[in-house]
C-alpha cells in the first residue's frame, strides 16, 4: 500500500517556530488550556464526577427532546485531558499534572467492578446503562476518555488512567460483539473506533483494532440495533426524535453509503474511524466507501472555509450545493474533525487534495472556533452576519472548546510524514523536526512567515549523506511554484499536489520553495444557489471576509466588488500586523425615500473594501460580516 | 374624516366580468368550495361538531408544544361557511345551504345554555373554558364562525347561525371587560375583532364595536392577563412556549406599538381590526399606530410578492430586512390578511400607496395559495424552490385554504369605493356596478384585460347627468398612464395614486384609460442581503418567477440575467394563454471537473429567460423556481 509507507511524524517530535502557529500555540498553552479547567469546574462539570454522591444535582435545562447536556460532560473531561496532555508534552507542568490526576482518581472510583465507566449512568442511572445506545452517548464518552488517556501516558508516562480505560475497555469488548450472550450494539455518536486505533497503535493489542472493526461494520445492519434496542425500552422506534436513521449514518451499512447525511461530526468522526481501519487492515471496501463519502462531501456539501454541516436542526448535512451563509451551522467540531478525516486520507493515498482540505478546514472553519485572546468561542461558524454572532466565553455544551484546544495543541503532528524512501511536508510554518527515513534520520528545519508568506526555507539535514525523496506539498491554489536547491533551481513537476526531489542529501542542503500567494478571487458551483453572483478571497490558505469595523459606514452586505478591481495584499496595523486584502469595491447606497422595491438598480458610491482573514473575525466590535461578496454589476 | 367619505361597495354589487377574476370565481364556486366542504368533512372537522358525543378521537398528533390543531378546527368551519356565503351571493345553491344549515343546527346544539360556543372545550374539556386564552384559540373561532354567519345572513337572510353568534358574543361581552367580576383578557389570535366591527355594520349595535375596541385597548396592559393566567394555571408564565409575548402582539399595548413582530396572521387581522376602529371611532391614536407599523412592515418586512412573515418558527416576522427567499414562509394566510389590511388602511385615508400593496399582495403572495385548479394549496409561499415545494390537497392545519378562497368568492369588494362626491375605483379588470355618490345613482362598466393589459375603458352612466369625481387608481407601476373621456384626451395628475376626473357625467360617457405595462426590473434596497446582486420581473401587477419546466437544462437558480438585456412580454400557450416575460439570459454552466471552488468564474452559455407570473408557479411537473434572478455580471 502507498499509504502505508508514509506515516505522520508525531506533534511531539515536531517543534513548531514559526511565528503563525507558534502565537496560537503559545495562546492555547498558556491561556486556553488552563481556563478551560476553570470552567468544567465553574459549570459544575468537575463534580459529577464525584461519585457516588453527584454534585450538583440536575440543574441544566434538557432540551426539546428530553435531554441533558450532562450526559456528555466525560467526554469534554477526556477532551481537556486529551489538550492539556499535548501541552505537557510541549512543556511539563506540575499544576496540570495535578489537576488531571485529581481527574483520574475521580474516574477510578466512579468505575464499576466490572470494568464500566460512565459517570452519568453510574451517578443517575445505574441500572439503565447500556439500554439506549442511540441517544446516550456511553461509548463515545468512553472513546474520549481513552484518548486522554493515551495522550497522557504518551505526555507522562503515567499509566493510572490508562490502565482505568483499558478495564473498560475490557468491559466494552465483552459486553459488544458477535459472540453468544453479547449485545449486537453501536455507538450512536461515533468517536470510540478512533480512540481505540489509536489504543492498538500504542499498545499492538489487536482486540482493539477488532473492536473498533466491529462497532464500524455492525453499524446500519438489519435487524437495526436501535430499533431492537427502543422496543426493548418499550418505546416505538419510529418515534426516534431525530426523525432518521440517517442522523447517526447508520441507515445502512458504512460500505454502502456513497452521499454524506445527519449529524456531521458524527459523520466525520465515523469517517476518520473508516479511513484509519481502512490503512490499519488494508480493507480497499472502506477504503472506496471513503473515497466516495469524501467525493461526496468535498465537491457538493464543504464551506469554502472547510466548514461542514449547514443546519441546526440536525447540526450535520442538507441536500447537495444547501449552504447557506447566514444561517451556517459549521459546527466548529465538525471542522477540526475534517482536519482528522482529511489527515487519514492522506495518509491512505499521498494526494495534495487531501492535504489541501485539511489546510483549509485548519485554518478557517476550524481556527475560527477559537478567539484571539484563547478564552471565547464559536459553535456555529455561519460565513455572513448581520452582528448577532459573538463569541461565548462558556457553552451549555462545550464540545468545540476542547476539540479547538486539541487541535491547536498538537498541529504540529499534521505537518510531516516519513516513510521508507523519503518525507513528505504537508504544511508549512516554521518547524523543527527529526524523522526516520528508512535507517537514516534526517533532521528538517523550515523556516517561512507561512501562511502570510510563501517564502519557505528548509535545511534539510541528514546524519550522514542519504538518498531519499523530499516531497513538498504545492497547494492547489499555488500557481507558478518554484524551487531551488542551494541556490540551484530546481524544475517542479507536481504530482497529486506533492513535487518531488528526489536526490543524495547532505548535510547542509538547503531548499528554498516560493509558492506564489496573491490575493485572489474564488467561486462557488453554480449550484450554490446563494453564491451565484458572488464572490470570496482568499490569500494562500486563508479566506477572507469583510467585516463592518473595517469598512465602515454601511452593513458589510452592502459591498459590491467589480469583477476586474485589482486585489491588494497589505500588512495591517491589525492584530499584530496581519496582511488584509483591499479592493477600489462600491457600496450600494439605499434610495433617499427608503423604498423596499424598485424599479431603479441602488445606486453606489466608492469605496475601500479591507477584507482580513475569516478565522479573525468577531475579535472586535461587533457588527456585520460577509465572506461572498456581492460582485458589482456593470 | 376623510376616510370616512369613500366606503368600500360590497362585493355583492360588484359583479366580475373581466377573463382574469371571472376564471378564478368561477373555480373557486364550482370547484374549490365544494371540495372543501367534502374535504372537511374527510378529515373528520364536521364529525367533531356534532356533541356532545365527540366524534373522533384524538386521532391528529400533537405538536412539540402538546398542541392539536383541532382546537382551531371551529375556525375552519366557520372560515368555509364565509367563502360559500359568498359563493351564494353570487349564485343561490340549494345544495350547499343544505350543508350550511347542517352545520349551523351542530353549532345550535353545541352551544352551552349561556350562550358560550366553542366545539373543543364543549366535547373535550368543558371545565377548561376560558382558562387559556393565550393558547386556546376560544375567541378567535368565535370571530370567524362570526364572520361565518353574517356572510350567511347576508347572503340568504337567514338568521340562525346568526342569532346563534349573538347569543355567543353577549356571552363574551359579559365575560370580558373591566366591569366587577369580569376577566380582563383578550385573545392570543386576534380576529374577533374584526368579526365584531362586521357585526357592528350590519347590526348598528355599539355593543360590538365597543367590545372589539376594549380586546384591542385591553391588549399588552400591564398586568399582563396572559402571565396571570398562566399563575392561575399553576404554570411557569416564563415557560411561554414561544418565548415572548411578540408572538400574539401582546408584549405592549397597541398603541404603543412601531415595530411588527411575531405571528404574521396575528398581527395582520390585528392590525386590521385597529385601523376599523379607527375609522369607526375616528381615533387619531390608532391611526397613527396603523401607519407606523404600515410603514415598518412596508419598508422593511414585506416580500416584493406582499408575502409577510419569512420565519417558520414563529410563523411570522424576523428582523428589518431579513427576507429569505427558499427558507421563506410567507403563509397565504398572512398575504390574504395584508390584503385586508390595506384595503382598512386605504379607507382611512385614500392613498394609492395602500391600494399598490393591497393588488401586490391580492396577484402574487395570496393567489399563489390556489392552485390553477382549485383544489390543491400552499401554506409556505417560497420565492425559491429547489422543486421540493409542491401544492397539498389538505394541510393537518388547513387555515389557509379557506382564507383564500374568501377572498378570491368576496374579491369584488376590493374593486371600488364611494362617497358623497365620488367615486373611487381600486382595480381593474372588468366590473359592472351601481354606485350611489351623494344621491346619484350611477351605474359603472369596466372593460379590460387586466392584469394582461392596460388597456381600460370605463362606461360611466348616471342615471341622470351628474357631477361627481371619477378617482383612478394610477397604480405606483404605471408610469406615463393617459387617459380619455368620450374620446377627448384628459390631463392625468394623479395625487396620491388617484387621477380624479372632476366633470358633469352624462349618460353614455366612456373613459378610456391606459397604464402602460410593459415587462420591467425590480431591485430591492440593498438591506435586503439574500437580494444585492439579483432582479426580479413585473409587468403589472403581476410579479413573474422563472420555473424549470420553462428553461430546462439546468436549476432556475442558474440564469443570469444581463442588466441591460431588453424583457419582452408575449402570449404564451400555457395556462389558457397567459403573458410570459422574456429576455436574451445566461445559464451558467458548472466547471466540467464538477469543483465547488474555483479561481475561474462559471462560464456560461446563452439561454432564453422564460418567466411566468409568480401566482401560477408549481402548476405543473416539479422543478426549481426562482424569483430574484441573479443580473449577470458583465
Amino acid at each position: 500500500m502507498t499509504g502505508r509507507s508514509y506515516s505522520p511524524l508525531p506533534f511531539a517530535d515536531v517543534a513548531i517556530t514559526g511565528p503563525f502557529w507558534r502565537e496560537r500555540l503559545d495562546t492555547v498553552l498558556s491561556r486556553t488550556i488552563p481556563s478551560q479547567h476553570a470552567k468544567l469546574k465553574e459549570a459544575g462539570i468537575l463534580d459529577t464526577l464525584k461519585l457516588p454522591k453527584p454534585v450538583p444535582p440536575l440543574s441544566i435545562p434538557r432540551n426539546s427532546h428530553g435531554f441533558t447536556t450532562q450526559v456528555f460532560w466525560d467526554s469534554d473531561v477526556g477532551k481537556w485531558i486529551e489538550a492539556a496532555s499535548y501541552a505537557l508534552s510541549h512543556r511539563r507542568d506540575a499544576d496540570i499534572e495535578d489537576k488531571i490526576d485529581a481527574i483520574v482518581e475521580d474516574l477510578a472510583r466512579a468505575q464499576s467492578a466490572d470494568g464500566y465507566l460512565n459517570c452519568w449512568h453510574n451517578g443517575r442511572e445505574p441500572d439503565k446503562r447500556w439500554t439506549n445506545l442511540r441517544d446516550n452517548h456511553e461509548l463515545y464518552n468512553a472513546g474520549h476518555l481513552l484518548e486522554g488517556a493515551i495522550a497522557y501516558f504518551r505526555a507522562t508516562g503515567r499509566r493510572r488512567f490508562l490502565d482505568v480505560m483499558e478495564r473498560c475497555m475490557d468491559h466494552i469488548a465483552a459486553t459488544f460483539g458477535r459472540g453468544p450472550g453479547q449485545k449486537r450494539g453501536y455507538d450512536g455518536h461515533q468517536e470510540i473506533e478512533l480512540a481505540l486505533v489509536k489504543l492498538y497503535r500504542l499498545t499492538g493489542d489487536r482486540r482493539r483494532l477488532d473492536l473498533a472493526a466491529y462497532f464500524i461494520n455492525e453499524r446500519g445492519r438489519q435487524p437495526h440495533y436501535f430499533t431492537q434496542e427502543a422496543l426493548a425500552r418499550g418505546e416505538d422506534p419510529a418515534a426516534f426524535w431525530a426523525g432518521s436513521y440517517e442522523y447517526n449514518q447508520s441507515h445502512r451499512p458504512v460500505r454502502e453509503q456513497t452521499k454524506m447525511v445527519g449529524h456531521a461530526v458524527r459523520a466525520m468522526y465515523m469517517a476518520s474511524a473508516m479511513a484509519d481501519l481502512a490503512l490499519e487492515l488494508d480493507d480497499q471496501g472502506l477504503k472506496r466507501a471513503c473515497e466516495a463519502l469524501w467525493r461526496d462531501v468535498t465537491t457538493t456539501q464543504m464551506y469554502v472555509t472547510g466548514g461542514l454541516g449547514p443546519k441546526e436542526s440536525n447540526e450535520g448535512f442538507a441536500e447537495p450545493y444547501d449552504l447557506p451563509n447566514e444561517a451556517a451551522y459549521a459546527e466548529t467540531c465538525a471542522a477540526v474533525a475534517l482536519v482528522f478525516w482529511a489527515q487519514r486520507m492522506l495518509h491512505l493515498d499521498l494526494d495534495g487534495a487531501y492535504a489541501d482540505v485539511m489546510e483549509r478546514a485548519l485554518y478557517n472553519g476550524a481556527l475560527s472556533g477559537l478567539s484571539r485572546e484563547g478564552t471565547h468561542y464559536f459553535y456555529a461558524n455561519p460565513l455572513e452576519s448581520r452582528g448577532q454572532h459573538r463569541r461565548w466565553a462558556w457553552h451549555v455544551c462545550p464540545c468545540c472548546a476542547m476539540n479547538v484546544s486539541r487541535l491547536v495543541a498538537s498541529v504540529g503532528g499534521y505537518f510531516l510524514s516519513s516513510g521508507d524512501d523519503g518525507v513528505a511536508v504537508h504544511l508549512y510554518g516554521g518547524f523543527a523536526a527529526t524523522a526516520t527515513i528508512g535507517r537514516a534520520r534526517v533532521n528538517l528545519k523550515e523556516t517561512s512567515d507561512y501562511p502570510w508568506s510563501g517564502d519557505i526555507r528548509i535545511e534539510v539535514d541528514p546524519q550522514t549523506p542519504a538518498s531519499f525523496a523530499l516531497k513538498l506539498r504545492i497547494p492547489g491554489w499555488a500557481k507558478g511554484a518554484t524551487a531551488a536547491v542551494n541556490r540551484e533551481p530546481v524544475a517542479l513537476a507536481p504530482e497529486r499536489g506533492y513535487a518531488t526531489i528526489l536526490r543524495q542529501w547532505r548535510p547542509g542542503d538547503v531548499v528554498a520553495l516560493n509558492l506564489p500567494m496573491p490575493a485572489e478571487r474564488i467561486y462557488a458551483h453554480p449550484s450554490v444557489r446563494v453564491d451565484v453572483g458572488r464572490v470570496a478571497l482568499r490569500r494562500g490558505p486563508l479566506v477572507y471576509c469583510v467585516e463592518e469595523v473595517d469598512n465602515p459606514g454601511a452593513p458589510a452586505q452592502r459591498l459590491a466588488l467589480p469583477r476586474t478591481a485589482p486585489l491588494e495584499a497589505a500588512v495591517a496595523d491589525l492584530f499584530d500586523g496581519v496582511i488584509v486584502a483591499k479592493a477600489k469595491a462600491r457600496q450600494l447606497v439605499p434610495a433617499a425615500d427608503g423604498a423596499l422595491y424598485s424599479a431603479s438598480p441602488p445606486a453606489s458610491r466608492g469605496a475601500t473594501l479591507t477584507a482580513i482573514p475569516y478565522f479573525l473575525w468577531a475579535n472586535r466590535e461587533p457588527g456585520s460580516m460577509q465572506v461572498w461578496i456581492a460582485e458589482a454589476i456593470a
